[in-house]
């Protein structure tokens, strides 16, 4: 079984490495962290643990002077489910977060938990550094690059990101980058769908059998 | 200095104590950890650390078998910045996420980081349980609630999540959800607007100066 745990605690050296550490000596497995300082003082830590004891854990935490609070509940996979990254110019991202939302909308009514997300941002730089980024994330299902223009350091960062085993759609646009992507779509209300469809459960759509499509 | 970190490590149990541990060593203070399980054999850390010696730091790494690799770059608070967080019904969450990119683009352009991050769902607790969720996700901005109809349990964790200091703006709606908010907002496109302004340094808006007003 899966734990969602959050803890406010002492923003000091070395707390994570404690908390880490009562984990570690029940047997738990951390399958994801993220902690972040909220304050001058503390610090904010979530984690999912699995195979870990509850009432040990608790005991465990009670006797920790560092922590501030803590509450065990839902994981976040579960709430915010499975990401739609969205990458490029703001009036084409706009138009595929727009096709991604609305069909996510309908596989999430269906019980799916999918959040699209996404990124406005120029300059072949900045493009490149957030795709190649995109593999720090967590929950990532599908990327979408929402541009006119791309090439060089970008499509050096979509192929890293690719051999990673994230699916890529491009929009039909200049530039190196439709070349390496999985799928290329024209009109981006329809990336946005396909970029749902092709991480919903709930649909039928199989990016791996369009692969090197152009729509 | 702010350094990132990204290591590849086994996916076992104790690597995040152990590594933690190094940093802890150092002196290092980890303001931002992101661990994520990557395949059956591999976990995905990242970290932003301050007060620690590059060289140093690199030279614990390289001692260290439940490594595979690693790499000290920049980190993703530059890359990904603060983000806009919109949570409601497809139709509208999009509109507002619409207004929110174009927004956030014409921002980002003069060196803001601002990301526009989504889920369209459906449903009292399901609702309540994403909006609170939002206080344990990192880099958040600010929250808009888009909706037509939105209280109970709602509401209860828009208090809990105002309480923290996250600014909130809510559609015009039904529902007590608006009466918590620091702003309500007719237009959607209006909304998202707001929200990239509001957080904006770029930008003259200033949410307290208008807090409890209707639009």
């Amino acid at each position: 079984m899966e734990i969602g745990l959050s803890v406010l605690a002492e923003n000091k050296v070395g707390v994570l490495h404690k908390l880490t550490g009562v984990i570690a000596k029940l047997g738990g497995n951390i399958l994801y962290t993220q902690q972040f300082i909220t304050s001058e003082n503390y610090g904010f830590i979530y984690m999912e643990v699995e195979d870990i004891d509850i009432e040990q854990l608790k005991k465990e935490l009670d006797k920790c002077n560092y922590i501030k609070e803590y509450e065990i509940h839902n994981t976040l996979k579960k709430i915010f489910g499975k990401r739609i990254i969205i990458i490029g110019g703001g009036a084409q991202v706009a138009e595929v977060a727009k096709g991604a939302i609305s069909e996510a909308d309908r596989h999430n009514i269906r019980g799916e938990r999918i959040s699209v997300d996404t990124l406005p941002i120029v300059g072949e730089e900045n493009i490149a550094e957030a795709v190649e980024a995109v593999l720090k994330l967590p929950r990532v299902g599908i990327l979408v690059l929402a541009g006119s223009l791309m090439g060089g350091k970008i499509t050096e960062a979509v192929r890293k990101v690719k051999s990673k085993g994230i699916p890529i759609i491009s929009l039909k646009m200049f530039g190196s980058v439709p070349k390496e992507a999985d799928l290329v779509v024209g009109d981006p209300i329809q990336a946005g769908v396909l970029a749902a469809m092709a991480i919903a459960k709930t649909a039928k759509f199989d990016i791996n059998k369009v692969r090197g499509k152009v729509l």
